[in-house]
């Protein structure tokens, strides 16, 4: 039986190839760094850059693929060596990538520079590394064929994606500069003076807090004030693994029926395990559970509910699928968690987070907290319409590189002198005796 | 730094998408018979004919991709609710084409109709619908591309898939017609005597025996007759969970060291779980574990250690590759399962093999049963070499449709009256007392 209209049969069962290859031809590598705000965190500030690396994977035709990751030195140095034993590959062929990088990590001591402060431990080395190139892969896939990676990703199921408010406690501005636009966030009147602003220019219809900073209850409080000030929006709150297991069951009571998940509360897989016994909450995590080495503790133990997925540690778009199905067969639910990013990473996460079914919540991203007119990207594809960005629907990740602008802000790299992410280094020099150790209430 | 020889980036980001319309307008789906030999099994014995459904997915370009799967009526009913609904899609979005699917089953009862003969039971009617459409669609994917299924698949990992060979207990042919070219296999002589024919014929270098057929210690007595008449092929017993829990693990026993793994010796997860925990080889299954929805209780109680994957009833290719990814996860191994299939099931295993890292074990095929003569394909891309499958490395699947082979089988569809497969019903024409208790030793 057919189905469907009048059918014309072409005799021939394939059209020809497209007629640029598939070969990697070459790979840049371009270390960044873009302006950043003093945001307050568990273990210290943000620095007044942040690093990213870009990576260019280049075919024979010359078309070009674009990835983004972290930019601190040895993951840089990483990615540079990976890099080398990449051209000659079929940008189609992903498991070679992986294998080339996984020799290229042969000798590594898998130490440092991961870019997240502390903040992420144990994540897979060989998954960072990949995670770039396999983005850049896919980003070539796409433009070679004509086709956008949410399609080779399984098709989009939404066609914008929602983000959330990603408040801080921040200082005023980075000492001895001037105040900068957002202010001063110190209180709950000052997160709640952020939310407003935030939700006012981007209409985004969920709001984290990023705590770790004051003493549990003052966060309650902060909490409670957000939740006065916006009624319906969805809260979460993240210490970061600041507090003890009992305090986090402490905050878990104070706190529920008022957040949708508490993320990474109390350190560790038994930690958190520890306190998901007790919490009224989903408990989420983007520092217990950070690698597929991690999973099958973490469902034995019950310990997290919600993991927050990041294409950056996972392995790369289609690896961070197989974590969504894993997800959806173990029945835990899903969130994206985000790193300060430029432009190449929200289209990526926009496209996976697009061909992901089971995505529970709205993502994270850092993206506010960014200058407008610093990224490597040509600016138009990527906005916010209320609260959620629209997937690109052209070729590949849809974004273009702007190559004076990756100029630019490689220049800012050069010349800003920071070459790994330290948030406690810089809080020390204004505050020595700060105290960074986890947990610490 | 520039990894890699002289650069010319093209200015634009893109290249112009491909000409031909990425929208299905047609889908058809037609039942065949194949002619199929007196195979023995635990509930039975094949009947004179294979059933299969074969499904044609066109685009507006008149570019078609190919699918096939089981053919008993419930499901191919299945198959053509679901195909009404595919008409529009964009092959590109496999997202979209299972909505559809879940759409078409809304008021299914999801009973009867696998084709397995009770061999599978369980297995999610959703993800059995949806793959021979998911793999047509890949195949016109790669078609428009111009790239093979394996590189939508991350690329090959091998360029030969290993296949086992396949024994079964047989009459030597059927009941009132002439024997066929393999005669009979009662006993280990006559096994033996089939394994050599197989293996001089197709280079196998695994063997995996069809069991529960006899008693288990005449079943062991074979295997150890196939040991010493092939000392290094690696072995398998499979009686489709003919045995209870105790007489499994007197195999096991007496079976240790002599075959790499059990395959569904006892019914049900606790059975196997009860037989692993004394079981000295790992057990596999493609009876106990079925669809995702097994695989966290499995995983509890160490169920099995071999997963036999098969893109049939898990989903098509990408989802048996999130089974593959699962099981590389949680450290159990991966095979795969085969019923009666033709060309195209065939070129699909393979290329999900070719993609599949971490597969441990030669995979099961029906294929030496199948007169070479009848298939629905063009002949020549799929060939033996030494035991193996060289992948195919045309666009998609690498596969014609033979239009004159297609209406040949679909004709003897018509003609044999065969709409269901029952082995036991079969079985009892000829001997009506047959047993087909599940256990039955
Ligand atoms: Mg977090
Ligand atoms: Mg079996």
């Amino acid at each position: 039986m057919w189905t469907g209209g009048t059918i014309t049969i072409v005799t021939s069962a394939s059209t020809p190839p497209p007629a640029h290859s598939h070969r990697i031809t070459a790979v840049r590598v371009t270390p960044v760094a873009f302006d950043d705000l003093p945001l307050l965190n568990s273990v210290g500030v943000h620095e007044p850059f942040a690093l990213r690396s870009i990576v260019e994977v280049v075919t024979e035709g010359g078309v070009y693929g674009l990835g983004e990751s972290y930019g601190d030195l040895p993951h840089l140095q990483r990615l540079e060596r990976a890099a080398g034993r990449l051209v000659g590959c079929n940008v189609f062929d992903t498991n070679a990538i992986m294998r080339a990088v996984v020799t290229s990590l042969a000798t590594d001591d898998g130490v440092g520079g991961h870019g997240m402060s502390g903040m992420v431990t144990g994540s897979a080395t060989a998954d960072r590394v990949f995670s770039p190139f396999e983005v850049a892969a896919l980003d070539l896939q796409g433009k070679l064929l004509g086709v956008p990676v949410s399609d080779l990703l399984g098709g989009a199921v939404r066609d914008r994606v929602n983000y959330s408010a990603y408040l801080f406690y921040k200082w005023a501005g980075h000492p001895g500069h001037e105040d900068d636009e957002w202010g001063a966030a110190l209180d709950p009147e000052g997160l709640v003076r952020q939310a407003t602003k935030m939700i006012e220019e981007y209409k985004f219809s969920a709001i984290k807090l990023k705590g770790g900073v004051f003493a549990p209850e003052q966060e309650v409080e902060a909490v409670k004030a957000l939740r006065a000030a916006f009624p319906d929006h969805p809260l979460r709150l993240d210490p970061n693994a600041a507090w003890t297991v009992e305090t986090s069951i402490k905050v878990a009571e104070a706190l529920d029926g008022i957040v949708e998940y508490l993320e990474d509360p109390a350190p560790g897989i038994d930690g958190m395990a520890a306190v998901a016994r007790s919490a009224g909450m989903p408990l989420a995590t983007n520092m217990a559970v950070v690698s597929f080495d991690h999973l099958p503790e973490s469902f034995a133990k019950d310990a997290v509910q919600v993991i927050l997925s990041d294409h950056h540690f996972w392995g790369g778009l289609r690896r961070s699928q197989l974590l969504a199905g894993i997800c959806q067969t173990w029945g835990l639910r899903l969130s994206m968690h985000s790193n300060s990013h430029l432009g190449i990473s929200l289209a990526a996460m926009t496209h996976l987070a697009a061909a992901t079914p089971n995505l529970d919540y709205a993502c994270d991203t850092h993206w506010p907290w960014k200058r407008a007119d610093e990224d490597v990207i040509v600016d138009g594809v990527l906005s916010f319409v209320d609260g959620a960005v629209p997937v690109p629907t052209g070729p590949g990740l849809g974004i273009e590189l702007d190559r004076d602008r990756l100029a630019r802000l490689h220049e800012q790299y050069i010349e800003c002198g920071l070459r790994n992410r330290d948030d406690t280094g810089y809080m020390r020099k204004f505050q020595p005796d700060f105290d960074n150790s986890i947990p610490r209430w």
